[in-house]
């Protein structure tokens, strides 16, 4: 049990921080899934995703984690013995493989290294090697790492393959641009958790034409995850889920993207531009780097090389016990070695100082030498210099 | 949308009314799935789980409807071509088939006529007829037409064929009694938005070692739901879910079966037995029959047939928009011949005695001649008799 006395501060890559609008929205009384109360709030909602996804398709709904739309991608597209590639950069990326493994693709599972991009000639080369791929799954934003994909670039090589191509967005969407039908991306999938400032417990997908298509010539075993059954019960005109829907969870999805919508998108991910910023050049004026190469486009989350004189697992529970500031370390082969500052969905200015100055002063106390304040101030420099008011979320 | 002037009642078997307490548990501020404050939280709801479900069996949670915790059996259970026998007796025991039928599974469909209970004698007859079968699915509740089967009698009679049997109880569980472990049944599937007065989005899947043994030689492709890898994470000394659980709606549950836990699992049921008798006592002052055996045990949700002479489509729809009072009428084949009152989870005396109160006003508007508040007098009589104090739940 965290001291309550201690204020807390929620600073993870998901689940992140809920506006208070958005928690509010939870505790409201339950609906009925098929009164007209709640399919209007239904309807709204699922129109407000095809903007956040910047698409014309329906973006399927289900009750799940985001690992469930993930599967729901495999269910769909892996099809028996037929060889699917996998592009991952970290652990999140190496799902795809588990998932296509579990459904009895033969998976040719091209690794890049941790902590650098999958990077788009490589694409084209092992497309090359294996001309007979029809689906790539990749990545958007690798949330164990912090790497953010050109996922542009990816669709044009894919489709030069003429392969499909399948992006985990869970952690990117509404932080990192992915406007699906501009850049032609077969399959956008994503959680509710991350940058769409709701509670855990919803996964979506969004397949266009060809996707569904390919599907419905796929026998993999499915059901709840199948996409026909769940676009049928979307199209009707008072749309309905053939499940019954996770209720509260929707209606807090509702209000969130009605924040997004308000706030305008590309004002959202500027301002997620504008946060990865300021932590990249706090993380640099304390001598330190971040994970992977320095890039502009890493705005969900920032993972940091820690010193190798300190024991960096303990960075996170020091941050956590001592201040109450909840961040994630590595994970698995990473495990120690970095710490990951989250910045997508409901996150302002104060959130990354508050957090860069808990982090020099947990350096200082595991005995690295730092200069306190100098990651704040670098930070607070490029709010300064942006114009970016008071407040959070700009 | 509702007049919200108009007094809402929420009147259906799912998702139910929830109590304040679970409300306001799931306005918390959202906590990071891999924190201390988090694993206390999940720790509790699964130690509670076992309880409602009277098992020592890890109770598995999923981020799903009720439906994906069906699926998970369905996907850990049904082998290719492999023989399975559904025995349902309603819309939501036909699912059964359909999942068994996407999974791959040489299904035997035995169909009890709607309204009736799946009965032991026939079940033994049917698995005599087919040997080869391994695994039975049935219902508890069948919450299309409020009929309850026996449950301990239907499990010893797939034993008695060595087949293993897998019991829905999705709407039944904490209304109706279902101990599993003793009544030996080696799969209880359940959701956390009926009679465990939470949220919609948690599936509930709780497998003794036969069933886990049985999943374990099943090569069907399954990941999200895959029983190992969740019951893997959840017998951690810090129990883990192996994908991000939705923790607002566990924080929600946790509180609901502490409630359960508080007004104790017996009186509990206790209740439930007086709310479903309340309803049908109305039903026959009325002058109306329940749809299907007029049973002692049929406790979750009354189902009635509508008298002929009125439009009974209209019932509900009356019911909600002059009355502010949302029931369910009746699904597939049953459109417009039943209404369903639900009294699973949430519910006490007075929520019977006004739904009845408006179900007569809804009869009498609609032209069919009543005496009004004979129902109620009815209702009122029982709980009277039962000496229930005056507020609900007792």
């Amino acid at each position: 049990m965290a001291n309550p006395y201690l204020k807390q501060y929620l600073m993870t890559a998901g689940p992140t921080p809920l506006p208070p609008e958005v928690s509010l929205a939870m505790a409201e009384p339950m609906l009925y899934h098929r009164a007209p109360s709640f399919i209007d709030v239904y309807a709204r909602a699922l129109d407000r995703l095809k903007h956040v996804f910047g698409t014309e398709n329906d973006v399927l709904i289900f009750a799940s984690s985001g690992t469930g739309a993930l599967e729901s991608a495999a269910a769909n597209l892996v099809r028996r013995g037929q060889p699917v590639l996998v592009a991952s950069c970290g652990k999140f990326g190496e799902r795809w493989s588990e998932l296509s493994d579990a459904y009895g693709g033969r998976t040719v599972h091209w690794e890049t290294e941790w902590g650098q991009k999958v990077e788009p000639a490589g694409l084209d080369r092992v497309l090359g090697e294996n001309p007979e791929v029809e689906v790539v799954f990749t990545t958007l934003s690798e949330t164990s790492t912090g790497v953010v994909n050109d996922v542009r670039e990816l669709a044009e090589v894919a489709h030069r393959h003429d392969a499909l191509i399948v992006v985990d967005a869970v952690s990117g969407l509404g932080a990192v641009p992915i406007p699906q039908d501009e850049w032609n991306v077969d399959v956008v999938v994503s959680g509710s958790q991350k940058a769409l400032m709701s509670p855990p417990g919803l996964g979506f997908a969004s397949a266009n034409e060809a996707a569904l298509e390919y599907a419905a010539g796929t026998d993999t075993p499915r059901y709840y995850f199948d996409w026909a059954r769940t676009v049928a019960g979307q199209r009707k005109d008072s749309p309905d889920s053939p499940f019954t829907p996770a209720v509260g969870l929707i209606a807090a999805l509702d209000v969130a993207l009605g924040m997004i919508e308000e706030e305008g998108l590309e004002q959202v991910l500027d301002r997620h531009r504008l946060l990865g910023r300021a932590c990249r050049e706090a993380v640099r004026a304390l001598d330190l780097e971040t994970f992977g190469p320095d890039d502009e486009n890493a705005n969900v989350v920032t993972a940091i090389n820690l010193p190798e004189s300190i024991d960096g697992s303990r960075v996170p529970k020091v941050m956590r016990d001592t201040y109450g500031i909840t961040i994630a370390g590595g994970q698995a082969r990473l495990k120690g070695k970095i710490a990951r500052l989250a910045h997508c969905g409901y996150f302002g200015a104060f959130d990354i100082l508050l957090t860069v100055s808990a982090f020099e002063m947990t350096l200082s106390e595991l005995g690295h030498e730092v200069e306190l304040g100098s990651g704040v101030a670098a930070a607070q420099r490029v709010f300064l210099e942006a114009g970016v008011p008071a407040s959070a979320p700009a």
